[in-house]
Order: C-alpha cells, then structure tokens, then sequence
C-alpha cells in the first residue's frame, strides 16, 4: 500500500484526499459491499452516488448497450433524450417543466447561477456559512463563504439549526424569524453595496452543514423572502435528490418548491451526469441569453443510463426501503444515544443520517477526534461511514438506497461494539 | 420531425443549439458512420470525440467490463487510475509529470486557472479574442473576450494569423514580432491596473478561432514572453491533442513547450474525462492550496475507457493514418482551391481541416452564406460537416481519426460536386 500511495503522489500530485488514517484500496463492488485487493467485504455506508448499488447489472446493461449503438452530443435530434427528461420531470413538482443537463454537480450549479443571473438580471448570490457547492472558480465562492469583501457578489447567513441556535434559548417560531433576518440583512447589505439579489443556492437538507434539524417552517419562509427581494430561489439536490431523505426530492420532504433545481451524484450511478431542472420560462431565458452547449452533456448515453437508474429506483422499490430501513436503523442509533454521552443527536432523513459528537453535552463541545476514532474503528469492523460537518464532528452515514435491514442490524452491532471498546456506554 | 423538435423545445428549452437547416435525427453510429432514423448512412467528418470511431467495440467493452466491477470516487486507491495517468503523462514532454482528471473540458481549464493563480500568486489571465474555452462563469470570461472592463482580471490580444495580418502587408518575423507586442500591450495593460500575469490560456493550433495559419514560431517566443511576465503558458488541448494533428498534441506541432496542458473531448471517445497535466510542483501547489475533488473524477471507470482510448489509437495506427488521410484529403482540396474563387485558403493540421471561404479573394470578404450552403449541400450528400472560425466562415472538417482514404475520396467528389452545382469551378 505505501507503494500505492507514493506512486499517487507522484502521478496525482500529494494531497489529493485519501480516506481513513490507514487508506483502503478498493477494487470491486457489487449492492451494498465494496470489496478490497485482499477480497475483504464492507458494507458500503458512505457512498451515495451508486444509489442503485455498486456495478447494478441493468445500469451497466443499459451503458453498453447505448455505448456500443450511439453516443454523440446534443446538437442532433435524439428521441432518447427527450424520454429521459420526460421521464426526470415527471418526478419533479408540476411547475418544473425544462431541463439543461450537464456532467457535473459543479455544472450543474454553475447553470443555476447563470441562470438566476440571466432571468433576473441581477448578481447576488446568497448561501449558507458552512456549504459546499462545487469546485470551480465561481461556485468555488459558496465553500464557507465567509469574510467576503464587500463588492463580493455573494453572502451567507450562519446556517439554520436548531442545535446551536442563533441566539441561546431561543427555539421555534422565534428562531425561524431570527433566521430569515440573518438573509435580510445580507440582502440589505447586497442592497447597500449597490448588489440586487438574483436567487438563493442552498441544500434542502443543509448536509455538508451537518444535516442540522432546521427551525421549523424556515425553507418555505426563506423562498418567500428571496422572492420579496426579486430572487430566485435554488434548491441543490446533489446530495438530498433521487430518494435519499425517503421523498423523491429533498425540497419535497422539507415542505417547499424551488425555481431552479440542481441534480448529480446518484443521477447516474456513477456515470457523469448532472442536470437542472426549471420553468421553461427560466430555462428559455438561459439558452437565449448563454446558447450553452457541453460536448458531453444531453447525449444518448447519458439518458439510457440515467434512465435505467430511474427505472431501477422504482422497480427495486429503493423509496420504500429508504423510509422503512431508514427509520429501523434511526431508532437503532438512537437507542444507543439515550445512554452514550458523546452522541448529543441522531439527526437527518431516510438512509442519509448524522451524529453529532461532542466530548461534553452541555457545553457542545464538538469532538472531531471522537468520530474519527469511531469512523476508522468502523472500517475496522467492515462498514465504511465518514465524518462530515459544519464542523467536522458529525458522523456521515450514508448507504446507497438497496442498504438493506440486514445490513443494518449488522451494522448497529458493531457500532455498539465500537462504543464499548472506546469506554462508552454503547 | 417537427414532433421532436417541438419535443425538445419544451423539454430541454428553446435554444438548444441544433445542427444543419435541417437537423438530423441520429440514432446509430459505427465507426466514421453515422445513421439516421430512416437508415441513411452519413460520413462523419465533424466529430472528434469518437476519436477512435462510433461505438469501437474495445472502448465499449473496456467501459462495460469497469463499470461491472467497480466505479467509484477517488478518495480510495485503485491501480487502474494510477496506470491510466502514467499511460497518459507518458505521451506528453518529460516535463509534464502529474495529472489531475476532471469531467469537461470546461473543469479541466478551470483546473488549470486555479493552478496558474495558485502558482504565480498572480490573477491575470491573457487569450486571444476569438477563443472558446469552456461554459462556466469564469472560464465563459474567455469567450470572445472583447471590451472588458479595466478591472476585468482577463485580456485578449487578436489571435495570430497570416491571413488578415495585424498590419496589411506584414509577414514573417516582422508579423510574429507584431503579435508579441500584443501580448505585451496587454500584460502593460494588466499591469496599469495592479493586475500581474497567472498565464495565457490558448489552443496550440487556435482551432475555434479558426485554424489560421501562425506567424512563424509565434507560439514558443510567446511562451518567452508569458514567462518572463511570470505567468504560466498554458495550451488547450481539448480539441488538438490525441493525434489529432498527426502529432499527439498540438504543442507538439506547434513547436513550444506548455507550463500547464488540457486536456478533453477524445480522451474517452465520449465517456465525460478530462485531465490536466503539469509538473508535480504545479499539481502539488494546486492541490495543497484547493483540495480538490471531482465526484465522477479518477474513477476506475474514467480509467478504464481512457487507457482503451490510448491503446487504440496505437493499435489502430490512427496517429499515421492521420498523417497520410490528411495529407490526402488537404492535396485533394488544394486541387479544388487553384481553381474555386471562394476558398481563399486551406489550412489546418493532420485530420483537422479548414477552408476559409470569401465572396471576393482580393477583399477577403468573409462568406458565411456560401460555406453555410456548401455544408448543407454535403450533408445531403451524405458528409457531416460544420462551418468554424472567428468569422464562421470556415469549412471545418474533422472526422474520427480512422477517417479513410476510401472515405477521403468519396467526400472530394461530393465536394467537387457541391462546387459545381453553387456554380463555381469545381
């Protein structure tokens, strides 16, 4: 293995991010279970974009098949296409009625804001404190966007929870109201700096955040306000779309509906595709204002795969397992969080769930170190989770959707198992 | 037809840019064929994605063998992508020792204007005045990027040519000396506004500008000029590079040496990858300074099609075939240019061709109309073409690199044909 990583260093350049403090080399997959270069199995529990599973025979069918018969970009005419916009617009909320696909959940975002811009003619971009949003230079600017400079066309607001509250104490209707004068001031400051506002970009599930219990009633209250103020109100649903929380989209499970809607990860169980969905009246104004094209986007390929994911999400009844395996394994954790002091919240939706771990309950106090030791302890045992996190103390759990009961109550014993060795009371 | 068309508008958005007076409905490919939903062959000489043909066999069975065992992100090892960047890195100079892999063109100059700034600690970003280089807001900058405000941290100078020279009358050294002093305009220009050079972002053989014929060793006394303002030259290989000139990269062609190389389009023979490639100092830099991370990035899968891609381009001899097939086709279209009014020039490298086509030889008068009807024409014919160039008066020609002579010739007839029914000599 030190092999292995020296040539990676060599060829990929040091740092690029590696898992786990002893690295896994992984060289199969196949459902739920990822399989290293010694054979050893693990129940996959972080990997999100194999939703259907790893190496899903009708995904892989249904990629060669289109492979082996055509696969040429957007610029001739391909009933294949329109099928799978069809049918991905089918599943979205009425008045989300075109679609621009892309490969990337970073180009996906980077149309939505093009898009927000060009329908509204303005630049402000707001977003939380604690996102993660993509990798290029623009939407670069909405990773912990914090200490921008004034001509800044973005601003965040300290991401809604209910954990650590604006203020302490303070909770329900009265923290909800906090929150939405966190965005008016940073729209009035937008304002001030001579910056209209042209839409909001937020995770319907806030997860890089931490998958924070959010102040109730905040997401729809929070579209009005972008509204009031002439914006555009974005829903990313790289992480929280296709089932994740148990509803189709994450803005359906938290109560609201979004102008602009951005997809990827699990779009394609891992072949590169992403995909924003709006009115035709916003997705009109962007093709006239930007004549976009990506080369690899809208191809023949990227449906057939994209639609079989589609089929096999409905077919292998994934959404019904999410909400059913999602609650069995929730109240499993949550049995262990009545006695184990460091575990201060099970939190989250359907099979993407965190924990937030804190060497002192009362004083909050995050302990990264604590869910490390648990993350690597975990691996140890065959299940693959991670931490994540506003502030990196939340353990990620996150299985793709054919996570099963079984490999649940597998799981629940060795997380209990992990805290008894660490000396809690597990 | 105007069923599918009407389809797309609502589906994907009006706008959806579509090729040809009449598109075509493309529903198979094999090889350097086309067919469409009646059966009809065509001869593709516009696609340089499927650089190794429509549906090759062994990239579709490289990608279906993957994606059946494992395809997953990169923050786990794997040796298949390790021997995929060496496979890669070892085609280019010895110089270029580390990648980093991405999904678009577009993420790959991203990447590498986050490297060049990462680098230099400078912002300033030179191009030429008629490129593409990508969709997103900050790579979109550098499309015809004309007029830019001050404080704008990119500059364009007019891209060399021979053709239509900066100066009437001036060529040679005396031309290229002129085209360096552009550069240093600019860079004086950055400079006025406290702006220092990152680098110059250009395609090697200036393919969107229109393939023009280059003042004489402009591209290496420009990589001199980059240099000594600090910056980093880096060469946009999305289009030149994977023997598409006939030498594996355009800088090869070219004659210079890139600081930062990128790379997209044929590398996965349609499969979203693209790479940068860099020294290690540069790569480590940029990884040290971004963390960066792509989703569907440095998978097995991007891997596994992308190390068939380079073994058939070897295996097929592609590389040689484009030498001979070009010189082929480029003598058969010179026989045509002694004696046909509107190609006032044919240019370009290996299997990448252009006809610059005027209503008036002497005036240069640029003739959009005319190529327009002569790419329409061939189409009906069967020969899949476009129209290019700064001015889009330029016959593009680019067929798949196993483009034969066989196909070569059927293709000179249909031109010549094409000529003499437009009424010129043929």
């Amino acid at each position: 293995m030190a092999d292995l990583i020296a040539r990676r260093d060599a060829l990929l350049g040091a740092g690029a991010p590696l898992f786990y403090e002893e690295p896994l080399t992984i060289v199969r997959g196949e459902g739920v279970y990822l399989f290293d270069e010694g054979g050893r199995r693990f129940v996959d529990m972080y990997n999100n974009v194999p939703c259907v599973g790893h190496a899903h025979p009708r995904v892989v069918e249904a990629m060669a098949r289109q492979a082996g018969t055509l696969n040429v970009h957007s610029r001739y005419l391909h009933p294949g296409v329109l099928d799978y916009a069809e049918k991905l617009l089918d599943r979205h909320h009425e008045s989300l009625t075109s679609a621009v696909f892309a490969c990337t959940g970073t180009e996906a975002n980077e149309v939505a804001l093009l898009m927000a811009r060009a329908a509204t003619g303005n630049r402000g971009i707001l977003c939380t404190d604690s996102a993660y949003h993509g990798n290029s230079t623009e939407v670069g600017r909405l990773t912990f966007a914090r200490n921008l400079p004034a001509e800044s066309e973005f601003r965040s607001i300290p991401f809604p929870q209910t954990y650590r509250p604006l203020r302490p104490g303070v909770s329900g209707k009265e923290l909800t109201d906090l929150c939405l004068d966190e965005m008016r001031r940073a729209i009035d400051d937008f304002a001030c700096n001579g910056i209209a506002l042209a839409g909001m970009l937020v995770c319907p599930i806030l997860a890089n955040e931490g998958l924070p219990n959010i102040p109730e009633g905040f997401m729809a209250r929070a579209v009005e306000v972008v509204h009031e103020a002439g914006g555009l109100f974005i829903a990313d649903e790289v992480q929280a779309g296709f089932c994740r929380t148990g509803r189709w989209w994450g803005y359906e499970k938290m109560g609201f509906v979004p102008d602009i809607v951005t997809m990827g990860k699990p779009i394609g169980n891992g072949m590169p595709i992403s995909a924003v969905v709006a009115s035709k009246d916003l997705v009109d104004t962007f093709r006239r204002r930007s004549r976009y094209f990506n080369t690899f986007a809208s191809s023949p390929l990227q449906a057939a795969v994209g639609s079989a994911v589609l089929d096999v999400i409905e077919s292998d009844g994934l959404r019904r397992n999410v909400v059913e395996t999602g609650a069995h394994l929730r109240r499993g954790l949550e049995a262990f969080q009545e006695t184990c002091e460091p575990m201060a919240e099970v939190r989250g939706h359907g099979l993407f769930l965190g924990v937030e771990w804190v060497s002192d309950r009362k004083a909050k106090t995050a302990d990264v170190e604590g869910v490390v030791a648990v993350v690597n302890r975990l691996k140890g045992k065959g299940f693959l989770t991670s931490n994540a996190g506003a502030l990196r103390n939340v353990l990620k759990i996150r299985p793709p959707l054919c996570f099963g009961r079984e490999h649940a109550d597998a799981f629940l014993d060795a997380f209990g198992e992990t805290l008894r060795e660490l000396g809690h009371k597990g």
